[in-house]
């Protein structure tokens, strides 16, 4: 029999032409073969989100249609408006998430994966998040507007005032960052969902229960606990050396595929100096002290900063609360998600994987039931 | 770099002692080394899904307890409950169940799977199903009953009436052998969720939008629309044939893992006689001209029957409409499911697998963007 690889490591469960993440290099390479820091600083979301789903980064002209059909699109159909007022105000906005973008995408009939469906399900995720947002805060949801692009809708559906350009300009900037990743864990289980033929709402609400876990999106909301507990500058060094005598892990260091510094947090740290000066100091020297302290005691293994430390501090900067950096993960992402769902639809074979046996043999225990 | 494994065929991703598929041998073992053969005759849903979650069959005391504790847990939370009568009725019922699941199983913060929450999300499943069959027919859901068995209250719940015992035994009997089977792709997606440290609800989450696909829990509905189209046994060599000239793949045969007839169809089919005598009928006909189709076809094939084709049979007998079928599949399978991310906690490794890249290398196309 096969051998048991846990976590699937090293084992290619897809081939695919939307992103690679070359580990070996610190490369990520969109679709049509764009490096992550030639795209960033010149790219919007929707121009990555429509390359990702293309193949080919639209002209003015597609990318006006784009804007305008993403604009008619913001609205929550009635299943989903009432699905999301009738959750508790207090939910985990990822659960909100991932029960209104299942109710949204609700049909009567099974439906094939399409374009349409991936730009209408990218189109409501800040709707949502915005919404769950204000919620918690106990105000009242405000309406989309047609006119904002998708970062300035999403602050905008957030604070319900005309959004700051450069707040706008670093979530449009980190929402370019992690709109695809290879095959990351919740866009394999978007992929898994779309290998027995189920619809693409069904694929997002799998990708979307994916990330919410904190060894995925949920690491930026960790990595931004961990500097909040280190407080300020002067106390990283105490802390993290003390955290390391505990045996904690470090929020925001190392990956499954990079062997060298994230592209993504380089992008990321840089901004962050103007985003969030102050907490940019603090993380500055808490990944000075960690990186020190990891490779002091494991010097064979690549311990380099990842995408959710740096990510933290500039969502920080851009006014997100941390209780909503896994919805910001999953507002950017579902651009991957849906890309890899729509490429995967051409060659379609079930995932069923095996497994090794480890229970007992048959007829070794009697079939001993309670009395009726 | 790995061999590209399409559908991860033969790639052992989890050991676990939940359930085997032994495909060679047309055996399926459940927790504790019962056959299902052995299994299925004398053990009600309730017994198999403790048996699945603990390891051990319940004494007389354990399965009071748990059929107490299933009778009082049988209600939606007002979040549920909410996103349910908030879905327009005609919506198709699994993203009903999707949606409804994730809206009862919301929580404030991020929680770990527990067996209590297993049990809890087991439970509601006939209350969802129920529901939204009731909905669909212009009907109000009833309330759920406390004095009965899990099969019992779902077809109480769906007709308003007292069940038919025979259609509770039939149900019951369907529930037991549906629990679990292996690495299947909706458990397998369970278990890439609860890879990441995500909460069982969304766990449970992903695998309903798995179990969707026609080529997973959507097939038993596909084997019933052919039996639909063969009409009567005498028109089934004709209708056959023909399909096959149009080379459409015969829904209910053939399956991943079975090399031979799979142990589930074989008790389902005696089950048959006496639930739907004629549709058994029909149905056995209609295997025979199947396989001697398919075998004169291609002979090196193991075109067996499988569950889903004699699953559709006996659905059918017990009144249940063929549109609630991959819902009835998601009520018995949540039991394997949930036991199978109880098991994955205790070694939680990402599943994170590599992937090829097919597109071009980067630096080939010049970064052309829209004008500002």
């Amino acid at each position: 029999m096969a051998e048991f690889s846990p976590g699937l490591e090293g084992v290619v469960a897809a081939e695919t032409a939307v992103s690679e993440v070359d580990g070996a290099n610190g490369r990520l390479i969109y679709r049509g073969g764009y490096l992550i820091e030639d795209i960033a600083p010149v790219a919007s979301f929707e121009e990555v989100a429509y390359l990702l789903w293309h193949g080919e980064l639209p002209n003015e002209k597609e990318l006006d249609e784009l804007h305008q059909r993403m604009g008619t699109a913001r609205s929550l159909n009635k299943s989903a408006a009432g699905a999301l007022m009738a959750m508790d105000a207090s939910i985990d906005p990822m659960d909100v998430l991932r029960t209104v973008v299942s109710a949204q995408g609700a049909t009567k009939s099974l439906t094939k994966p399409s374009l349409e469906e991936a730009i209408a399900l990218t189109t409501v995720f800040p709707t949502i998040v915005g919404a769950s947002y204000r919620r918690r805060q106990g105000k009242d949801p405000v309406e989309p507007r047609k006119d904002l692009g998708h970062a300035a809708n999403l602050l905008w559906m957030m604070e319900g005032k005309e959004p700051d350009p450069q707040k706008v300009r670093w979530v449009d900037a980190y929402l370019v960052l992690l709109a695809d990743h290879g095959l990351n864990a919740s866009t394999f289980a978007a992929r898994v969902v779309a290998s027995t033929g189920s619809d693409l709402t069904s694929c997002v609400v799998g990708a979307i229960s994916a990330l919410k876990g904190p060894a995925h999106g949920g690491a930026t909301f960790a990595a931004r606990t961990m500097l909040d507990k280190i407080g300020s500058a002067d106390n990283a060094e105490r802390w993290l050396t003390e955290a390391h005598q505990r045996h904690e892990r470090f929020s925001g260091f190392g990956h499954r595929v990079y062997r060298t510094y994230d592209p993504r947090a380089k992008i990321l740290r840089e901004m962050a100096k103007s985003a969030a000066p102050e907490l940019h100091r603090t993380g500055a020297l808490t990944e000075g002290v960690a990186l020190k302290i990891l490779h002091d005691a494991h010097p064979e293994r690549p311990n380099a900063t990842n995408v959710d430390f740096w990510a933290s501090v500039v969502l920080t900067g851009a006014g997100i609360p941390k209780d909503l950096f896994t919805c910001l993960f999953a507002t950017s992402r579902v651009a991957g998600w849906t890309a890899h769902v729509l490429e995967a639809l051409s060659d379609l074979r079930i995932i069923r994987p095996a497994s090794r046996w480890t229970g007992p043999e048959p007829g070794r225990k009697p079939l001993q039931l309670a009395k009726r």
